[in-house]
């Protein structure tokens, strides 16, 4: 047994070596040399080029041209991530659309299919059924274009069990226990599922190349994902704080008003009646599953002044905020739809004033339709977070759009596959 | 600088191996041996004897009588926790009362004063002034005994900024940007200030010692301590959640009703408004400081079945509970003290199911007022949070009275200071 403990020995530091090569080249803030990547590994030069002869030959780096640096000896080799060779696949069916993005090593996204849909109540079968047959094809033309899949995250709206693979509940989609993974019929593909705002959160932090190093987002906030439903997460210290579960961040059913409509949970009165897409598209006069930009539309380029905003929030309603816009449609539909907004902003400002005072984290970072209503939000969510969060007065409260983009839990979920790739790169080789 | 570093090496080594010896003692479930400790540590016999003579000397461990173990040799000598020697001493201020705790090391109270009051819009000076009195005339007392107080932990109602050693708010005492420490007047005792919740909950954790061992409590959960304010803490794989400055756990002033009642913060509607001591009392027709005796009595000892609860939230007020009651006062007061403990119950349910579905913790330890409380708050809570959990369906919510005591912040705060000097022994050798 000493020969074979000794030979995984050897195996399980070449391993880790690989692994802290492939880390010194990926998070470099600009392309090191192997000379680079031995002084910042503490390797020496031999064993260094021959592990990055290794990451080279399984396409996980690939060298730029020498550049002379100036001193004797052959000039410097500048090593990068590669691109276009393994990727990650990121997946989500959420409640108005189902999506697939793969990316690659350096963070460019080579395939991406969105498809927009009404997937309240529907059948699981069918919709991951639908979903699997899109990834199959990126899959195929990835692989004909000499890319390889190394792995998918599945992104859904509600209570996963990651560890089991089991979506026990998504209110919106009517769904419960369901075990989505055998029902995409990508055969050979590991795929993990997850929470779709976990993953929409973690695309904010940046993906594993070092145009994903996340300078601009702070260590620990609060992301908030409005869609039909809203989702949460936390991040603390740049790490997912998950709870005894990962069942944590519902956000959405959270109490704003018991008097408040019916909820799909089945209680009363819960954020996302005021604040999801579909109740904002319905208090603006809107179809219930209007796009984004149909509301958008409605409430002007202009956006409202600050200076009407932030009074009784119980006056709201009776009281629409009464500015001149330009634009479309009837006076009516615009000052419903300002009025939803205001309506969204408010209950928003609570739901996350007691997210706050619950858990003591200051940045929350909005995604999702959020990302884009923010301008019209903004009034309400920060009047009722100065007024309801008992840290404000001490702290600096943030609220920032998300930088991720659309469907950001397609972008998280691909980065995750692709950090798990730089954490086990032997595989690879 | 070699031989220092050497020496300072030895050193360390000691420093660690004498907290391995002691944890060693302390954690046993029986009281050990010496063979026993070098069995447990892996440590040499005659280093295990050189540093528990230490530690015997240091009055950190002592001897019990020997006890033949049928086997050949000398007979073994059972270690433990030295009691009456070295001391933690828990401090707290809270609305009501003030008071400090002295407990030794195995976990027994050597000395106590709580002094009931009335520290609204109290002056900090003053109340902390009384308090330091009262440590001092214990420090002194516990001395004369031949005991040591080894630091002391001051919990407060509020937001503690522990590094800064600075109490920024606590609304219900009408304090904010005070430095208490110096306030004591406790020359040469080491004081550390805390959130009152957070030392509660770490009570239920245990003591130092054997007797300490948390075995009933699980390794995570909620604890919310009701008083005149409400305050939390999140308790994860038996480690406090702090957030980014351990300010969370500010769940009496989670959105409850948006129309409900002014609170002390200045916005409306919050938990403490609805399940606070005060607004208890008031809605039950007692003076806002009564003794929780008396709603206790009010309510009459053998409690309503929870048959005629769980009804519509709505309409609880106008229906208080018709339940014959044996016992004192007018028929007016007790529906009164029904109906105010029912509101609460389902005020209370309404926080923790969004605590609950924030952050998935599952487990809620109620301390404080509410421990006595939990048999007449206990259908409403559990009703609303089966209602209100998205989890509920998936996991056991479990809603426990918290086992640690009246005043559970200044135990708490005692075996915090017990855990330090645990931690480092050294410092008593």
């Amino acid at each position: 047994m000493t020969t074979t403990s000794a030979a995984s020995r050897q195996h399980t530091l070449r391993e880790r070596n690989l692994e802290l090569v492939a880390r010194a080249v990926f998070e470099a803030p600009e392309p090191p040399s192997r000379a680079g990547v031995a002084a910042t590994t503490g390797l020496t030069r031999a064993t260094v080029s021959t592990l990055i002869d290794q990451l080279i030959g399984a396409r996980l780096l690939r060298e730029l041209p020498a550049v002379a640096d100036g001193r004797a000896g052959r000039p410097a080799v500048p090593l990068v991530p590669a691109g276009r060779s393994v990727l990650g696949l990121g997946l989500e069916v959420n409640v108005d659309y189902l999506g697939a993005r793969a990316i690659d090593l350096t963070g460019a996204v080579v395939a991406e299919r969105v498809v927009p849909g009404a997937f309240h109540d529907s059948d699981p079968a069918e919709v991951l059924g639908e979903l699997g047959r899109i990834a199959n094809d990126i899959a195929r033309d990835t692989h004909d274009r000499g890319m390889r899949l190394a792995g998918a995250r599945l992104a859904l709206p509600g209570l996963v069990d990651a560890r089991a693979g089991v979506l026990d509940v998504a209110p919106n989609l009517g769904w419960s226990s369901v075990a989505p993974v055998p029902l995409l019929g990508l055969a050979g593909l590991p795929v993990e599922i997850a929470n779709e705002a976990k993953l929409a959160a973690l695309a904010e932090l940046g993906g594993p190349g070092p145009a994903g190093a996340g300078a601009a987002i702070p260590d620990s906030f609060l992301y908030v994902s409005g869609d039909v439903g809203i989702g949460a997460a936390i991040v603390v210290g740049r790490e997912l704080f998950l709870g005894e579960r990962g069942w944590n961040g519902e956000v959405g059913h959270v109490v704003v008003d018991p008097a408040g409509p019916r909820c799909s949970c089945g209680a009363r009165g819960c954020l996302e009646q005021f604040a999801g897409k579909e109740a904002l598209a319905g208090a603006a006069g809107l179809a219930a599953d209007a796009p984004l930009a149909d509301l958008l539309a409605l409430l002007g380029a202009p956006r409202p002044t600050t200076a009407d905003a932030g009074g009784d929030p119980a006056a709201s309603d009776a009281d629409p905020p009464t500015t001149a816009h330009t634009g479309l449609d009837s006076p009516a539909s615009r000052a419903a739809a300002d009025a939803a907004v205001r309506r969204a902003g408010q209950a928003l400002g609570s739901a996350l004033a007691d997210f706050v005072n619950l858990v003591d984290v200051h940045t929350v970072v909005l995604g999702g339709i959020y990302t884009d209503l923010l301008p019209w939000l903004r009034p309400e969510v920060e009047s009722v977070l100065a007024e309801r969060v008992l840290a404000a007065p001490f702290v600096e409260l943030e609220v920032r759009s998300a930088r991720a983009g659309a469907q950001a839990a397609l972008t998280g979920g691909a980065h995750e596959v692709l950090r798990a790739v730089l954490a086990a790169p032997a595989a690879w080789t």
